[in-house]
This record gives C-alpha cells, structure tokens and sequence, in this order.
C-alpha cells in the first residue's frame, strides 16, 4: 500500500474531495464477481442465484464508536463486521459493500485511508469487495455502510420459523464486547483482549451460511444483546425462548473483568450487543457441530408471551440498547 | 395514510426507536419483487438477470438540503432520486432501497414520517421498493440511502464507452435546481416552479434504459454540472467532447430569474447540478427521439484533452460542486 499523499494540511479539505475519494478507492481490490467497480455512477455485482441480500447500517461518532478509543481501522472492521454479520445472519455470504462516509472538513485524510483499510480487511474475511460509496463533508463523523450477500441457492434464514421443540444455540461470543465497553468506560485500557473485542468483533460469519446447511429454523444476528435479539425470533416465530443460564460458559477473561468491576457477568452475556454472535434456532436432536452452543429450546408461547425466559423468568437485567430509548 | 402515533412530545426521542422504525415501516408498501422486506437482519430482494447495480448517497442537514428550505417530504423524495438517477445513469431500473436514518433526538417524529412518505414516493415512480434500512441518533440529521437495480439484461452504460464521432445527448432538466438554489440563497421563496426543482428534482429515469436501447455508448447522471459530469466520461473515454451552447435552449423560469439576479444563465446550465439529467454519448446517426437533444459530438482528444469543450473553449465558469473543495 503506497502511503497517501495528504495535500496541504493532512486534512481530508487539504486533499480535496476527488483526491480523497481517488485514495480511498485505491484501496480496495475487486472480486471477480465485481462487473463494474468503483468510479462510474453505480456499481454492477454478480447475483449468482438471481436474488441478492441487503442490509444497511449507520455509525456516528459519539454514539457508536470514538475516536479516541478506537483507531480508524478498527472503526472500519467494525462498521464492515456489523453489515457483514446482518448478511451471516440470513444464511448468506456477504459479495459487495458500498460505503458512506460523511467527514468533517479537518479529518485527517490519514483517518479516512485508515478506515479504508478496515473495511477492506474486514470484507476480505469473507471475500466480499468494497465497490462504491460517497464522501461528503458534514459537522459529525458518520459512516454508513451497506452490504450485499448471496444466498447462493439457500433459502434465507428468517426470524419468524422457530418452532416448539426446536432447540436454541448460539454461535460466536457473548459479553466480550459488552466488557470491553465497561472497562473502557472506567478509563482503563486493558484487559486488552476485552478492550479489542469492543473495538473491533470477530463474527462467526460462517456459522450463518452453515446454520442453513444444518437445517436452521431461525436466525438472528446478536446485535443488541442475546435476549433482546431472540426476543425478535421469539415473536416473530410465535414461541417461547427458554434458555438455561448454566448452558453459558463465561468467558475467563469476561468473568475476571466482572469480579475486578463489581458487575454481573451474566448481565454482559445476555444484554450486552456487539460481539455480533449469531443465534437461531435447529430440529431438535439436529448435529450442531463444535460452533454451536445449546443454550434451551423453544416451546409452545405460554402468558405472557411469546418471550425469552431465563431459568423460567424474564431476564430482568438491562434489555439491551435502544437509540433514542 | 394513517395518522402517527408519536408518543409524548412528538419527537423521535418521544415516540423511541422502535416505535419509530415501526412507524416508518408501516410506510412502505413492498413490491412482488421483494422476498424478504423490513424487519429482519436484512431484506433479500430479486435480481432477476443475475447482476444487481448499486448506488449509495448521504445527504447531510446544512449541507445537501435545509429543513427551513424543503419540507421533510422533498428531502426524501431528493434524496431517493439522487439515487434513482445514478442507477437510471448505468441504464437500470431501481428495484429497492435501504435507508439509514441519523437523527437528533429532538427530530419531530413527524418529519421521519414525511421523509419516509418522500422517499417511498419517489421510489414508487419506478416501482421500487424500500426494503429495510437503520436509524440511529446522531446530533446532525443525515441521510444515507443505497439503491439496487436490475439491468434487465442490458449490458451497463459506463463512461468509458464514448468514440470520436459520437453525438452528445442530454436527456431532462439543466439548469432549473441551480436557479432554484440561487433563489432560495437571495431569501426568495419564488419563482415557485424554481424553487421546487431544487428542493425536489425530476430525473428522467425512463431515458436511462432507453439510451440503451438506444445504442448509447456512454451515460452519467449530471450530479454535479454538465461540464463537469461530461469530464468523466470525456477522460474515461479518452476523448473530446465539443459541446455547442447554442444547442442548449435556455428554459424562460431559468431565463428571467438569470436576468432577475443579474446572473449567467448557461453558467447554470452548465455548471449547475442536482437536477439529475442524464448526459451521454450515441453513435452517430441515431434516431435519439424527442426525451434527447443533441449537445455536439465526441473527438479524437485533442491537446489539453481529453476534455469538455464549450463553443471550442474549456468552460470558464463555476466547475461544479466539489465537498472540501
């Protein structure tokens, strides 16, 4: 990678809008599924199976990363994690992504070439390409980051086939991120593995595609945290989620950082989000394999429901998060 | 249309995020093309010839459009045709949108609906879809949409295709958005069919499949001005691009606003943007039809070139809209 020539002041207005974007582009290889790539007025990508999956999200500074917590590239894998994770979470594998970046004038050009390459890296986990995007300048740091996937010949994995008897798992991790934020908020750096899970998650991106192979009922991306997310399977399916609090193992790493914080760690396993664990729900007596983690089943929606129980109570910690709640 | 219910004060933060998306969903009407819509981790929409085109813009409050100028209801319909434009531009047709939704707390929930109502609108004039989307907080309102489209199995209209010998065509608007805009800036709020082209323009997204059908060998959606759209098919074609001024007819709202404000009409046919035309190349000889009117041809570059050149000139006017420029 050849370091950027930065203009002026370093800044991304001392670059100029077409260098920048010029700089950023260069960045990013293109698959083979790419048609046309970055630099015309849309991008073409290959749709294999003639349908393609879509989600899209926004990160703004200040509410979801900071910069001086977390450096640019970071931010980059995350934003990328968070789309590509949505994608997983359908049974698809993520080909294309395009990119929004809405910058202050004064952002070092370095920043947004930083930012780049974390989402380069990060799409390159599954092979996905970064194929287009926009910058334009705006008063607060903002990107947004939309994916594309493919079901390649699958049917997608919704929120709304759970069944009664089926049995519930999680794959990936819970509560590392959740952790990271609770020491971070204390004005520590360190445990650093706790500290990165927050800056930047690992998905399990292919246990969604798996999860489809394995005859998955349902599929949830634990965005906002375990019980929050399977709540949205829960109703969607019309089913009670039952879940067994012991069937959690806590992370050492997780477990420490609560003792030295006074905090429950059960409360970062079930409430705490973005570690973008993949949870869903299988035929029971299925073969899950080493990813999965059985956690409970799923039963017929008593009073009160349907909901997710824990050890037979609604979860009473902190649900999860809720922007503007 | 029903009514929203928006919580206590009226605000997003009032009506609280999930309401809200709730609210906002509710709006949007899902095509036969759509296989999965709102609501899930992503939505998975038809590609029907195996390619999906995309585009993504962000539209900043101050920056790209002001709540004191356009009503929420423009903002979205500005916004879904910036997006539809670019894909009419690759001679596509929209078939869905995703759309991140960054909001001050203080938003009135009212004007997420309306945007919402705007954008499902325009979405709607070439039977597109939105499928899914984001919204977060963020203290500066912001909005990224991202559409897809279908090809329906033409090749795509890049800007690398134009020859020596082609015609130049402009199908749509020039001019109008930037009169509007220069209005609005001397605190005028007519000549009202102005001022609506700026807040809401009216790309011509049919003539974007038909210059396909057309044999046009290169098209972009002018964006940023005709000189400076044209350039890039100019430099990625390699070639000239010898524009006429006479053969622009300078539409009569344009024409007394110009003599209104003491300005250059051409400069704002020229150089103004953000009314979404479509500008291209044709082979020379092609029966272009009552959408096109013809501009001049393409040339072997000459010295300087390749280039956009006006009456033989480079074009001495504004340029065109650069961000940090």
């Amino acid at each position: 990678m050849q370091p950027p020539s930065t203009g002026g002041d370093g800044t991304v207005a001392g670059l100029g809008e077409r260098a920048l974007v010029a700089a950023v582009t260069a960045r990013y290889p293109q698959g083979e599924g790419v048609l046309v790539g970055p630099g015309d007025d849309a991008a073409v990508v290959a749709a294999p199976d003639a349908r393609v999956v879509v989600t899209t999200d926004v990160l703004v500074e200040g509410v979801h990363f900071r910069r001086d917590w977390s450096p640019a590239h970071d931010v980059g894998r995350k934003a990328a994690a968070q789309s590509l994770a949505d994608v997983a979470a359908m049974g698809a594998v993520t080909t294309s992504l395009v990119v929004g970046l809405a910058a202050p004038a004064d952002l070092p050009a370095s920043w947004a070439l930083e930012l780049a390459d974390g989402l380069r890296e990060e799409s390159a986990l599954v092979g996905a390409s970064v194929v287009g995007g926009d910058v334009v300048s705006s008063p607060v740091l903002t990107v947004a980051v939309t994916a594309l996937g493919d079901l390649q010949g699958r049917a997608p994995l919704t929120r709304t086939g759970a069944r009664p008897g089926d049995v519930v798992a999680v794959a990936g991790r819970l509560g590392w991120s959740a952790a990271g934020l609770a020491v971070l908020r204390r004005g520590f750096r360190s445990p650093r593995a706790l500290v990165q899970a927050h800056r930047c998650p690992e998905p399990p991106y292919a246990a969604g595609p798996l999860a489809a192979a394995l005859g998955a009922t349902s599929l949830v991306d634990v965005s906002d945290g375990l019980v929050l997310d399977l709540g949205h399977v829960a109703r969607g399916s019309g089913v009670d989620l039952l879940l067994r609090r012991d069937a959690l193992e806590v992370p050492g790493p997780v477990r420490d950082a609560a003792a030295a914080l006074g905090a429950d760690p059960y409360a970062w396993l079930l409430a705490g989000g973005e570690d973008h664990a993949l949870a869903g729900t299988f035929p029971a007596g299925a073969e899950l394999g080493a990813a999965w983690t059985v956690l409970g089943e799923a039963a017929a929606a008593g009073e009160g429901g349907p909901r997710v129980l824990v050890d037979g109570a609604p979860w009473e910690g902190e649900a999860g998060y809720d922007h503007f709640g």
